[in-house]
Order: structure tokens, then C-alpha cells, then sequence
């Protein structure tokens, strides 16, 4: 202790009173006008809690200086309880009422302890890191992502929505991104320059070594959602007139085989593909039998162009863990593994998901607020167009509406419904397109189970909601007006659920994106007019 | 050709014309009454391609009698023309124009031709007979069923919706169903069970061995949504203590491995979970290494209670192919396999999208008409809960409505625009919640992002509303209402959308089955009531 500078007792006692009220911001605020001398003095004269939650307060870079002016006892007190077994401990706990790895680093961020938020993400599994991070507004994001070291960088970065990635990749210098991008698998690395914008992205890919570019261009000219889009090239492959012992002695000097190997790649001079050579095979085989014994010609190679649906289904059908890809002529090109199947499959079911509501699931949940309102206002525009469509169908009613005000008020439930049924043979009949399940073979049964739905549900509803209307409105016309329309309604519902998505599909629309618009258009039009109309008929 | 029995010229002729007219059904028809040696001879007076046509529409029936008294080349040329290299290449075809397989099983079950229709599930893998039998209507479904092998009939058991799964196997003997249960892996008979009613389930337990009947005990004890309902048994365990080549030997006793085994499991005397060891490092490793140097004793265990969400995100995350399951006090219970989490993955996400739609997704497409009702009409009639809890909020303007007409006219859309916008921040905080990345670390700043995007949205649609408006109904007034009342429409429903599903996950329930109905309510009730009500206000 160099010097003496007495803190003045109102700095005191005006921590003492922020730490009272819990307002650990006016405590940072105080703690930065502070010296280090000061602060250590004034931690030294505060009781025990208090100490370890003022330290906490203490940024990154004055840890050091006031640390050096401490009691040691106290310093290293304060230090060993700072942290890490605590952390640990938090992150792998799976009770709820826990405070989540979210609140923990932006409460360390807003401390402005990146030592403690930056200790979180190194606790995490790449995957789980690139989930917390896309966790963060884009302010913080940054201030973690230039912290990271461009390795960890690199493996989290594939883990990215879209267009999050790009944007942190563009953060990065060159050198650094060049850096990131060396860890990665080639697979990897074309998902990578895919995400970027073209600039950037070739800047990257021309970056590379020669015989890297070379494959990575190769990759690279297969669609994203083919099989040479998910396959990588770290495959082992072997040939089918060498013995099972040589085999197991050329592993051996590999010493390290690529993630995810559970079978050998067989081929010929040529490199044409012929067959597998499971592991678990190859450790129950006897050293002098020859691999074309023990491999397995029956596996089939996956084609190049295979789209990543197709795969996905084929390795749930079969249950493979890993798949040779080949092209038209048989040449082993690569192979695929079941988890980048998996991360496909997770990925399809979320575009699915957030597609039915007109969002891009490889968006930034915290994107610009103007970027986001442009891409959900143009679902929006759709919806106001159908919405209009309905409008104009009801203004063609609007001497019935004045004489019977009743319809206004029951008009929406006769919408209403039909939506429902309709939306229900919908959905079942695009999971059934997906499946394979629904095609010309079997439609004409289905179509008649649904009609059958249709009209008992319609009958049912239509008894119902036509009872209600008579007590409400205490007219008998009303009632059966309403009634007939909701049968009306739901019988057109269900083939409209139907055929829209069969239709859709004829014009190259996903019905999973645009069907359920569509209906809803149907089903309103549908709906108004056969209440509306059917009044104008019969009660006025 | 013991006889001659010439066939009638008409016979021949209205042959003929109904094959020149494609009407195989006719041919079929005219087929049926005559004898063997008839068609023999017709076959005979035929050219080739009729021939062909013809023969497929014989029964298999009639079949054996028919090719002893035909020519023999020509008996022989039928038999190899028929089926199976054709029938292949149609079940490879990716060609969407082919004919389904669906097509093919059903044209053959109607011409009676149940050889070729097996032949089809033949050619097939298990999970993709499965899915074909649930594509077919129950009654063919049934006579598939009845033909199809024991062991064959226990593999595909597995695959199908659990509606399905109990139907067929209830159609079985006793015998037959214990027989199939027989080839079952134990993670699979356990489903069986639980998919089966009580009765048979418990039949089917009772009648296996004492010992497998301990172990399905064991088994069925677990949440099927648990790690212990995902796990097998079926796992290989080593010491730490043996030599690498020792294992080695070991295996090679075992000939096969269990299917998916990419590691053996480390455990200690008291079968203590210690680690594991990949075939992948025992492949590379020297034959005098000891298993604990190789072992990797960092890989975690999962616990037997994990739900089977977690232990997908597991597997995800850490990209494991294979996963060891522990009780509470570590001891080795036994294995999940990725094959069997995909399987969970693609179920719930399935499951989700269904329930969307208030269905179920373990129901049989075919199901009767009157079950499908029934369990549709509970969606229905929440959803009618709701419309009429709408249409009374515009009960109470009707005075409003009696006196313009346009507030009919214009209510849906401001109805519908609310429920568009609502619907996105829902499913956006809904994905959130699933995935973690929403909690209330930074549900502010996604309130702040949400509110901003509703605001800007709702004045870019307010504007454009009520213009048209204007100009539709030549009515300032109008306009601004409608503006108005969708400016506030937008911020709430973004509100709703935010809110809703952290209030029913609150209570337990899954926001993503009844978060959008809810929304829906809240967005008509806040729709209606704000544009007639600022209609009631200020143009009357």
C-alpha cells in the first residue's frame, strides 16, 4: 500500500445505502469515480456480503490495480469465490426457477465483468454457445464476439442462424475470419461462405490454400439442400482385396479417426463405390479375412443430387448413422453423417413452423426493428389482401346488413368455424404430401372420409350454434339461416383443406407456406357469402 | 391341353374393345367367367402387349391352372415379363409423375392380385411398409395385414402411428402377435405395449419369459417421454481394467454387435458407469493398451429421468451418436441410440404442427368417420367459444352497425390484420421458449423490439386501411377510425403474442396448442371492440 487516500465518508455511505436498496448500477456509477487506492480502501472497511458484491461490481480492467493494493487474504478470498464452480453449477442446473444463462451474461455484461460472461460461453458447447449468443441484443453480441478467440469463434459461427453468422463474420477482420474459418470441416466451411454476402464470401474462399479452394469450390456447386450440400469429405475409404489386418494397422497409424466413423468407405482402383466396412464388422473379423468378405455391397451410396429431404427420410427409414455419397457414375465423392441429418431435419420442422406465420427462420430474432417490420409487413400485405376480399363480399350484402343487424354480430362465426375444419383437413393432408402418404392412389377415399367429417361436424355445429341464435335473437329465421350456412361452410371447408394444398403443389407453391391464406381466403368468402346470401334470400 | 374349349368369338371380340379402350375392370370382369383352359386359349389368339395386360388382371388364384395349359414359352415369358425388376424400378423412381406405390398396392388388391401387392411391402424397408399400410384404407389395410409373415408383421408394428399399431395388432391371434413381439428390440416391445390397450398389452407381457418380462417391467416403469422410455438394453460393457486386445477377442466371440454400437460401455464391479470407449479409438489403440487409457471417462452419462426433449438436445448439441443412461446413483442402466432419437425429434415436431390444429398425430388417417369427428369437434367447439365471445363484443354495437353499414363491411379486417401480426410474435416467442433463448434475461428487450415493429407496422397498415376506406365509402370519418382502431389492434396483438404464451406456460400449458386460438380471441375482441367502439364514439 503505496498511499493513503481516506474515502471521504459520504462515498461510503452512499454505497452503504445503494447496497441497502439492492441498486448495484448507482454502485458502479460511485465505483467509477473511485481510484483504485479508494476503492480498496473502501472495500476493506465493508463486511463480508457486502465485499463480495461490490468486487462483483469491479470491471475487468481495474481488477488488477486494486487487487495489488489489497490485503492478500482478502484478495485472494474475493477471487476464489468469484465464479466458477458457482457457474458451473448454474449453467448445468435444470430448474426453471433458476436465473438462466441469459440473465447471467447480460447481468455480467451490464457489470461490466466480461471476465464472467466470457467464462459462461467457455463453459458451453459451441452449439449451446451460438444459442446464447443470438440470446443477446446485437450490442452485446459484439462486445462478446470480439472477446472470443477466433477458434472458439470459428466453431460457434456454424452453429448460427443465417444471417446472424453473416453479420458477426463481417465484424471480423479478414485475418481473423481466415483464422476462424481454418478450424472448421469443409462441410462446415461451405455453410459458412453461403451464409456471407458474395463479397466477403469469395474474399474467404480465395483465402484459402489451393487444394482446399479447389474442394471447397467443388462443394460449393451442389445446392445447399442436396446431398452434396450435407455431405463432407473426411471419409476413409479402403479397398475390397486387402486383408482385415492391414485395415486395422493403417487405422492405427491414423491413429485419430474423423467424428462420427462408424464404416469404412470400400472402393475400387477407380475410387467407385462398393460397399461399407462397418467398425463394429471390422473388430469381429479375423485378421487374415479380406475386406470384400466382411463389407457390406448391399449399403447403398446416396446420389450427389439427392435433395436433403430425401436423405433426411432415408436415413430415418434405414437408420443409418452415416451414408457414402456418389456420383451418377458411381465415384465415392463424400460421405453424410446422421448429425448433420439431424441438424437438417430440426432445420426443415423450424422453417415449417415459422413459415405458416411468414417468417424466415434463419432471421435474427433481434434484427433492426425496420428490417423486421419490412419482412413481416409484406405477410401482412397477403393477409390484407384476402382480408379486403372478404370485405368486398360482405359489401355486396349491405342492404341485408342494414335491415338485420343480427348478421353483423354472427356473421365472423360462421367464418370462424370453417376456418377450424378446413385448417384440420389442411394440415393433415400437407403432412401427408410430406409423408408420401396422400397422392392420386388414395385421395379419392380420403376425400370422401373428410367430406363425411365435414358434414356431421357441420350438421352438429350447425343444430348448435342455430339454437343459440334463435335464444339470442328470438327469430326462427335467423336460426336456420345460420345453421345452413355453418353446414355450407364446413363441407366447403373440408375440400377446400383438401385440394388447395394438391393445387398448390401443382404450381411449385409450398402448400405449408401459403395453404393456410389461401383457405382462410376460401373459407371467409365462403362463409359470408352463404350467411349473407342466404338471408337476402329468405328473411328479407 | 388336355381339352379344346373354343372361346366364344363375342368373348374375344368384347375383349378386344375393352382393351382398346383401356377398361381393364371390364376385362377383369369378363375374365371372372371364364374357365381355365378359355383363357388359356384367349391368351393364346392374343399379341404380345395384350397378352401382357391381360395376364396381369388374372388373379393369383387362377393363376397356376392357366400357365399349365398354356404354351410353354409363352407361360414363361408372362412369369418373367410380370412384376418385379418393373416393380422395383417403380419403387426407386423419384419421378413424382410414376404411379405411387399406393397406386400400385391398391390397383393390385383390386384386381385381386395380392402377390403383387405383397411384393410391393416386400421391396420395401420396414418404416416405409409402415407408412404405405397407413396410406391405405382400413379394410385393404387389413387384408395386407392378414397376409404378411410374423417377423415381417413385428418390424413394421414399430414403425406405424400408435392408432394404427394397436388396430392391427388387435386383429391378430394371440399366437401371431407373441410371435412377431419376438423379433422385437426391447425398446420397441415396450412401445408396442404402451400403444396397445391395457388387455392385450398385458397379455403380450405375461406370455414372454420370465426374465425379458423382468426387463420390460423395468422398462415400462420409465415416462415414455423419458430417457429411460428412449433408452435399450442392448449395450456391450468392458472394464477399465482389461487390455484393449483382450476386448478385441471378446468381441469377436460376440460375431455381430448390436446394431448402432459406435462405443462399448466403461463400467467398474459394481457395474458403475465409468466412461466409454469408441470403437472408433479401439481400432486405433495397441493390443497391450489398457481400456482405462483409452476410455474417454469424460463423456457424460445422461440420466434415466431426462426428459426426451432434453436428451435431443443432447444429442444435437454434443453431435453423440450413441449415449450411456445412469440411474440417480450412476449405475448403468443401458443405451440411446440416434436412430431413436430422430425418431423423437421428427415425433414432436410432427406433433407440434398437428396439434396446431387440435389433431392428433399418433390418430389413423382412416379412422372411422365418427371417431375422427368427435375428436375434431373439440377443436371446433373451443374455437366456438371463442366466436361467440366475438360476436357478443359486436352485440354490443349494434346500434352502431344499424347505422353504418361500412362498419360491417370493414370490422373483419381489422379483426384479421390483428390476429396476422399477433400470430408472428407468437410463434416467434414460442420457438423462443422452446429453444431457450427467450427468458426474462431478455424478454425487455424483445417487448421493446416487438412493441417497436407493432407500432411501425401499425401505422404503415393504418395509413394504407384507411385510405381505401376513404375512398371506398367516401368517408373521412371512416378512415381514421379504421386507421385508428388497427394502430391499436397491431400493438396488442404484439402484446398478446408476447405475452400469452409465457401466461399458459405459467400454467403448464404447451403454448403451442393453445396459443393461437387464444391469440385469435384476444385480437377479434380487441379488433371489434376498438373499431366500434371508436365508431360509437365519434361518428355517431
Amino acid at each position: 500500500m503505496t498511499e493513503e487516500t481516506p474515502v471521504a465518508a459520504e462515498t461510503q455511505e452512499s454505497i452503504a445505502e445503494a447496497l441497502a436498496k439492492g441498486k448495484l448500477k448507482r454502485v458502479r456509477r460511485i465505483l467509477r469515480d473511485l481510484s483504485a487506492a479508494e476503492t480498496a480502501e473502501l472495500l476493506e472497511q465493508l463486511d463480508e456480503d457486502q465485499q463480495q458484491i461490490v468486487w462483483d461490481q469491479i470491471g475487468d480492467v481495474e481488477e488488477p490495480a486494486i487487487l495489488e493494493l489489497l490485503d492478500p487474504t482478502l484478495a485472494e478470498r474475493l477471487q476464489v469465490n468469484s465464479d466458477d464452480n458457482q457457474l458451473e453449477a448454474l449453467l448445468d442446473s435444470e430448474d426453471e426457477t433458476d436465473i438462466s444463462p441469459i440473465a447471467i451474461v447480460r447481468e455480467a455484461l451490464e457489470a461490466g465483468r466480461f471476465k464472467r460472461a466470457l467464462k459462461v460461453f467457455a463453459l458451453l458447447h459451441p452449439s449451446q454457445a451460438a444459442g446464447l449468443l443470438e440470446s443477446l441484443p446485437p450490442g452485446e453480441r459484439s462486445s462478446i464476439w470480439s472477446r472470443l478467440d477466433s477458434a472458439r469463434a470459428g466453431q460457434i459461427l456454424v452453429h448460427l442462424r443465417e444471417e446472424v453468422a453473416a453479420s458477426l463474420a463481417l465484424e471480423m477482420s479478414d485475418a481473423e475470419l481466415l483464422e476462424a474459418a481454418r478450424q472448421l470441416d469443409l462441410d462446415d466451411l461451405v455453410d459458412l461462405i453461403q451464409a456471407l454476402p458474395f463479397g466477403p464470401g469469395r474474399q474467404l474462399l480465395l483465402s484459402m490454400d489451393v487444394k482446399k479452394r479447389q474442394q471447397l469450390a467443388d462443394m460449393l456447386s451442389y445446392p445447399e439442400d442436396s446431398a452434396g450440400g450435407l455431405m463432407n469429405i473426411d471419409h476413409i475409404s479402403v479397398r475390397a482385396d486387402v486383408k482385415v489386418g492391414s485395415v486395422l494397422r493403417y487405422l492405427r497409424l491414423l491413429e485419430d479417426l474423423p467424428d462420427h466413423t462408424d464404416k469404412l468407405m470400400v472402393v475400387d482402383r477407380e475410387n467407385r463405390y462398393q460397399g461399407v466396412l462397418r467398425l463394429s464388422r471390422l473388430v469381429t473379423s479375423m485378421a487374415d479375412e479380406l475386406v470384400r468378405d466382411v463389407m457390406d455391397a448391399e449399403f447403398k451410396p446416396l446420389d450427389v443430387l439427392m435433395s436433403s429431404q430425401e436423405v433426411a427420410r432415408q436415413f430415418e427409414d434405414l437408420d443409418m448413422l452415416s451414408a457414402a455419397v456418389v456420383s451418377e457414375d458411381g465415384v465415392l465423392l463424400g460421405r453424410i453423417t446422421v448429425d448433420d441429418v439431424m441438424d437438417s431435419i430440426r432445420d426443415d420442422s423450424e422453417r415449417a413452423i415459422m413459415g405458416m406465420a411468414g417468417l424466415d427462420d434463419e432471421a435474427d430474432m433481434f434484427a433492426p426493428i425496420l428490417t423486421s417490420t419490412r419482412r413481416r409487413s409484406v405477410w401482412l400485405g397477403c393477409n390484407l389482401i384476402t382480408a379486403f376480399l372478404a370485405a368486398s363480399v360482405i359489401g355486396q350484402f349491405q342492404g341485408a346488413l342494414e335491415q338485420i343487424v343480427a348478421l353483423a354480430v354472427l356473421m365472423p362465426v360462421v367464418a370462424s368455424m370453417g376456418g377450424i375444419a378446413g385448417s384440420q383437413t389442411l394440415t393433415l393432408v400437407i403432412r401427408g404430401l410430406a409423408l408420401g402418404q396422400v397422392d392420386t392412389g388414395n385421395l379419392r377415399v380420403l376425400l370422401g372420409k373428410e367430406l363425411g367429417i365435414g358434414t356431421l361436424n357441420g350438421v352438429l355445429w350447425a343444430l348448435l350454434v342455430a339454437t343459440v341464435a334463435i335464444i339470442w335473437f328470438g327469430d326462427l329465421g335467423i336460426g336456420w339461416v345460420i345453421g345452413l350456412a355453418i353446414l355450407i361452410n364446413l363441407v366447403c371447408a373440408v375440400l377446400a383443406g383438401l385440394l388447395i394444398p394438391l393445387i398448390l403443389r401443382r404450381f411449385g407453391i409450398d402448400p405449408a407456406l401459403a395453404g393456410s391464406m389461401v383457405l382462410m381466403a376460401v373459407t371467409d368468402v365462403v362463409g359470408f357469402s352463404s350467411f349473407l346470401g342466404l338471408a337476402t334470400l329468405f328473411l328479407i
